[in-house]
């Protein structure tokens, strides 16, 4: 890119200015190859095929420094018995105790981190570390499914099905104690928490949000409300009272089968592309998003491989879209909104 | 499920109430496998592919009680000669005149019906037949087409083109006497009936559509005004002046190709999976569906198995949907609105 | 079509009226088999799959004369090396010269012009030629690049990035002097400019748009407005001042990559079919369309055969749209609006 003349000069100016405040900008990525919050193997691959996918040299481009940490890697007890309707109970919670402990260092470190499942069974860990140095984040849970089952209600035994019901601090007293998760303290007030693109709710599930009155937004409202009325009312829910951490948890589940067909509870009906990618550039324009899950990509699940590239490309596209990737161009951030990772941190610490 | 707490104990007693509520309800489902209101064989076999996509079994998970009373078998003339732009009217006549007991039958009995095609010539009898219950129906026709020719103006002689014509009242005297046909009594108002979905109208569709004024949103309107907007114009249409029975007439091939592949009629550009489940949904919460048709889902007609798999599956969902299946949740409608069939009863008996 | 009765014979009256209008119309088809603008070959095999998926039949359908004057034959200088970051100069100037010519004689002679390309570097001669004969033309341009990159900022060297460059008179003098371009003159005023689809853009193209305030409308503008809002705004930035000719230039990769695969640069999160033909519907319907560009379908670039047939369809179905194809029925324009060409010829001449 060569440019020339007094109107390329001035925008160069500006540019400049604004490279500067991007570059102090770091992100960790963080691989979590788990699969035992649900039975279906291969989602441990996430972290692999996103990466294949060219996520590191995406987010590079976008001017971050990107700080790739690996995957971790979890112990599995020999035995680990089913607890009521939680299967892997100690396995479930070891991951996650690991889990919040990484994510919760790198937020300490200053980086806006990314978390690749892996089943959805990790956003407690996740979360929850997130929490210990952010206790007043707020969660955007972009999922086809609520994940709210308790250990007594869930119809399959998967965890991936329960973590919500963990975070809530409603819902203290009314879990069982079970192995493996007496570290996990409920973090999160039901009022802290909004969900989108829910079309697959258990029975239990509803009675919980009816009870506690969790603002969420199913395929209909969106139908009704149209994404950008959606994302509007999200942020007034959560943020008109003060500016905090975001915690975006993105199910690729999320997105119509059709786009996003290698994932294990696939629900016709669901996000397209151009809404998933307005809820992500709506996320970033906050100046807010300090932690995000991109999870459930599995790709033994897709038909072809085609399928499992076109799901893990999608995942590179969210997550890029989260932390900057424009559909306008201003690639370098001109009108740059005030620098993010500052007001987080402030918040935060 | 098992839930505990006060919260739990609170929310099941409601349940049970609604419960109770729903009991009331019952469906007849009726299978029309006919073919002769258009030349492509394969049509007659909806009933079966629909039935085995699961339909019976998702309308009891409904807590519906379920009838499901088998396919009609219909005679077919050894000579039958088309009259003007009839093809087949003896049989089109004595297929119609046969549903049409059936379902006034159905109806009389109290149950909500469900008439699986079949083309959608059947809409002539099925419609007749409810109105013969209840006179005072409307009709909600979800179609890329209007199926408004008459025997004068039809391309193609096919009927599954014409049934709207010999339902309408303004009509009579226009449509000259079919053999086969002397059964038809004119019972609808033009002003009875909103077309949605529409893409691929005849000039002679288009003429009477606009000399009787008839309400109707083409896929342009619903671009323009919104799925959500669409259906509120329709029920003030309708339903405005006075609560009463609605016949929904749905052919599959209002839907976009892309999701409803395995049908006769294909036109690009048609209702999304959303969309159509919207639509179905909000015809739920009136409480006031009667009689619904699903029809021209034709197994011949998919490219694949998996093709003609998702044209019955979807017809399954737009089923379920009509009859309250909701992406909410709420399997169980605690905040149920006033029994419907109650009032529908009354409005029609 | 046999109608009778005195409702047919009102509407046949107003028909037999309208019709008489629209044989007023001719329609000016012009194959421009041209892909040095760009690296990928088979894209000037463009015109004549548009062709063979029916184009003239169709547009004969719509009562339009329709004249085809074939394909233009092109000359390329045996010794075209690049210049700066243009590839093949002489060839993509001379082209573009001889196919200005072409279109200014066919405007000139009366007829709305349909230009198939080919590459979307020759809108230049497109539009250069249609300023010829109607100067205050104004440009609605439908794609996911701008195509506004500089001979010195493009990454490609493709000359069908940047032909909106040498057209804005605001650029003059920003722009060296290219062999082979002697010929043009920027015609075109940037507030004469409106951008549709928007969703890759390079970071020297966003800084003209901006430094220019162009106006335009990304994926992302038309997620928040809508298409029914983005072409009000459309048509009151280019015609609330006054009525004058349109020119379309509409680049096939408008539309999302799983409507229109056989193209050279897709770009995932385009526009639906529903959104294509509801922005050539309301160009049609301001009666001021008077040359428009249809470029970039690249059968050599489908996966299939299917592929390639979908993408030359839609082709058809968008000029085919902008040409009055309806989707409400309306065939013979019953309602017409006012007598297009005459009032695009009162402004031109």
């Amino acid at each position: 890119m060569a440019l020339r003349g007094p109107i390329f000069r001035l925008l160069r100016s500006q540019l400049g200015h604004t490279h500067q405040q991007s570059r102090a900008q770091s992100v960790a990525v963080l691989g979590a190859p788990f699969s035992r919050g649900q039975k279906k193997r291969g989602v441990e691959h996430g972290p692999k095929v996103i990466r294949d996918a060219g996520l590191i040299e995406r987010l590079s481009s976008l001017d971050y420094s990107v700080h790739d940490f690996g995957d971790l890697s979890f112990h599995y007890p020999e035995k680990d018995e089913p607890y009521m309707d939680v299967n892997f109970p100690l396995s479930v919670g070891g991951a996650n105790k690991m889990l919040a402990g990484a994510v919760s260092g790198a937020v300490g470190a200053g980086h806006t981190v990314v978390m690749l499942g892996g089943d959805h069974s990790l956003a407690l860990g996740s979360a929850a570390g997130h929490a210990r140095q952010c206790p007043d984040l707020c969660l955007i849970w972009v999922d086809a499914h609520p994940d709210l089952n308790t250990p007594m209600s869930s119809p399959s035994g998967n965890f991936h099905g329960q973590p919500v019901t963990f975070m809530l601090k409603e819902l203290q007293g009314k879990v069982p104690e079970i192995r493996g998760f007496s570290w996990v303290k409920p973090f999160l007030s039901s009022r802290d928490l909004v969900y989108i693109g829910l079309r697959d709710v258990d029975p239990g599930e509803y009675q919980i949000m009816k009870a506690l009155g969790i603002q969420y937004f199913s395929m209909r409202d969106i139908d009704r409300l149209g994404i950008q009325r959606v994302m509007e009312v999200t942020f007034d829910h959560l943020l008109a009272r003060k500016q905090r951490p975001i915690h975006l948890s993105f199910d690729i589940d999320s997105f119509d089968p059709s786009l996003a067909p290698a994932t294990g509870t696939p629900v016709n009906g669901g996000l397209t592309y151009r809404e998933g990618i307005y809820i992500t550039e709506e996320i970033h324009n906050t100046g807010l998003l300090s932690v995000m899950d991109l999870v459930e990509v599995n790709p033994v699940l897709g038909n072809s491989r085609e399928a499992t590239e076109a799901t893990a490309s999608l995942a590179v596209d969210v997550i890029a879209s989260c932390l900057g990737q424009t559909r306008e161009g201003a690639h370098m951030s001109i009108d740059a909104i005030p620098s993010d990772k500052k007001d987080t941190e402030q918040l935060c610490l």
